[in-house]
């Protein structure tokens, strides 16, 4: 019955242009790390933009910022859209703007045009989820998953951390945990990333699920010898031993595990000078993949190619866990409210894995969450990454549509 | 005639222990990088010893420290003999005393005899042997191969470099060259550093040349891309090309050039991040091997292996030569003379090419040039290092009678 609905595009582009300059870079990219000033004020901007629209702005424990339109069932759940206005340094202009400007058009569509889903409808935007500071930090604390843990030791040092906290006014991060049964749902539109959209023809990706990442720090030992005078055969060379490693599990991956992937991302040997044999070769990498079943195997195979290495070489190796991220599948409901939509806006829809984390991924903890990637070329975290209006007015529509047929759903059928 | 001649052996022990003391650390290595304190010490020591000894004492332009004990024969050459005081950071006690404490007790045990041997004879202790500063600076400022570039752009540094100079009292040290003509030759005794003497059972190495060096950073360039969204096969991994170089090129080399060594010491990927495909893979390498030809020829497989690698994964590579030594090959005479000095003292002698670079090799740019490799454990470089008394009272004696021997020989034969 709202079939017709669509959002003002005008207004969208509006918007997300007065956002893209924010902190802008010469190169069509933005520079808004998490807390940085550019980022301080595209909070402001979004401040402003939710209490001209006659949104109620709420700002939480840890600094998510939200508009809220109201049902007139004061008893109705909350069903949450959006993403962040934090970018990675020196990133594009899409990744996640587009997200939280579609779903500040739905709120402000569907209050243009008077409606009531009989749910409370809520933009929100995400403190911190490149992770400048903390990974996915606003979704987490809102999810109740976010540990003392992560605040004690942040991937961005203990005193950014303190000092984003501080210019963002935050100051008890867990506080922002909210209860379950208070939430309806999670709805996300987002950028893909990736190339497998345009590959197939497709105007939206249906996420049904997101990668676990498992990653390690691996240490080889071997023993610093003179390049000149130690035959190679008596060797003990941990930058060989990396190399066969990082060149064999590349090969073992693609031939077994075709629905994951790994990433040797950072490589340093000790001493580290041209005439020393390596004594030890630190690597960091890290593995991806649709399922901890796939991953623990994968995982095995990683460490058994190690030892194998390693004894052949003569060398002695180690590994260290880093951080890990559960493999975690949308909600059914949520992605069947998307597809929906798409049949109703006649686009094309493909399910779709992310290999990437998303704020809707740490969402899934708390409530029912779903999230669509729209066609993006030029790659990702960097400012080359490009989404046709046209593609983001669309996702814009099927998150308006799907947020309609999903709270009727949730109406009709109480979960 | 002279074949009852023998090092005193007390007297040589109680001067290497000494020096051992200056700079020693506690794990029985020593720490006297060129021209630190404990350096300055030492040659000090050297200086002091020289003169007690009745020899002439002179310090030329390059700091280079020699005692001189002068033939009746005003016109005569000089025959020099030595090693170098200074240390890696950190290093042995045996790694250059033993060639220069071996050559002290040379001339002393000539002058204890009241020989002449037509020669006038030098003992030297060549400046930075180590290249804290500039590799084999002493003996290259001598030969007449150092360059200005070698001083402008030192590998330890211009400042401290100058520093250096400045404590040693150097102030031109390309005036150290020296005239071929009065030159006899020169020989040195050093320990091996390898375990080839050990492994063949004999007390004596014969330097038959030494290893060329070609050194290059090599730079593979691939496209960052989000390691979780990025499939496999769309990546242009620049580290994975850099693991399936230096793993089949150790293998390549292993395979088919038995008599070189190839170091991959160092690598570095950028951005460097967990979940980021490495756009840039900058790699050090070190290729080492007993003739030009053979250099030639592994370079080129080198850069073909290189070319391949970029071409199977879809990267693009260069290169940048660095430092390099030619190969050289010692004076068949002085090795001749050795190789009877091993007859004579009963001591089974094998002949060697040398892996590492040594004073030796940068003086047969000058005059012919040889030397012999007394046994030695514990690898290089490193407090572990290790050689049997009686292993460098031995080395010590083959210099010896190398030195009558070859001086003889001359004085018969002029070259």
């Amino acid at each position: 019955m709202f079939n017709h609905l669509r959002i003002n595009r005008k207004r969208f582009k509006r918007d997300f242009d007065a956002l893209a300059g924010i902190g802008g870079t010469k190169d069509g990219g933005v520079h808004r790390p998490a807390f940085s000033e550019a980022h301080l004020e595209a909070r402001e901007w979004l401040r402003r933009t939710i209490t001209a629209s006659g949104l109620e702005f709420e700002q939480d424990a840890v600094g998510n910022h939200s508009g809220v339109l109201h049902s007139t069932d004061q008893a109705a759940k909350k069903l949450l859209m959006g993403s962040h206005l934090d970018s990675v340094p020196f990133g594009g202009r899409f990744d996640g703007p587009v997200g939280v400007i579609s779903a500040l058009e739905v709120l402000r569509t569907i209050q243009d045009n008077n409606l009531d889903l009989g749910v409370h409808l809520e933009v929100i935007d995400f403190s911190d989820e490149e992770g400048t500071l903390v990974g996915l930090l606003g979704s987490r604390a809102l999810a109740g998953t976010l540990s003392v843990d992560n605040l004690i030791n942040p991937r961005g040092g203990r005193e950014a951390l303190e000092s984003g906290f501080r210019s963002a006014g935050i100051s008890d991060p867990l506080a922002a945990k909210r209860s379950p049964e208070t939430l309806l749902g999670y709805l996300e539109v987002h950028i893909e990333q990736g190339v497998r959209l345009t590959d197939a023809g497709a105007h939206i990706g249906i996420v049904t699920g997101f990668f676990g990442i498992r990653s390690y720090q691996l240490l080889i030992e071997g023993r610093a010898d003179h390049a000149g005078t130690t035959p190679m055969d008596l060797r003990s060379d941990a930058g060989r031993g990396a190399a066969e490693l990082i060149a064999r599990f590349n090969r073992l991956l693609m031939d077994r595990y075709p629905s994951c992937v790994a990433n040797f991302g950072a490589i340093r040997f000790e001493p580290g000078a041209y005439n020393i044999v390596p004594a030890l070769a630190e690597i960091k990498v890290e593995l991806r993949g649709p399922s901890e079943e796939l991953l623990a195997s994968l995982e095995a195979d990683l460490f058994r190619l190690l030892d194998q290495v390693s004894a052949e070489l003569g060398l002695t190796s180690s590994s260290e866990s880093q951080a890990c991220v559960k493999s975690t599948r949308s909600s059914k409901p949520i992605q069947k409210a998307f597809s929906q939509a798409c049949e109703t806006l006649d686009r094309i829809s493909v399910p779709l894995i992310s290999g990437a984390g998303h704020d809707a991924q740490a969402m899934s903890a708390i409530c029912p969450s779903g999230m669509i990637f729209v066609p993006s070329t030029g790659g990702s975290h960097n400012p080359d990454e490009y989404a046709y209006e046209e593609d983001c007015f669309t996702g814009a529509d099927v998150l308006l549509q799907a947020a309609i047929i999903f709270a009727k759903q949730c109406g009709e059928e109480p979960e």
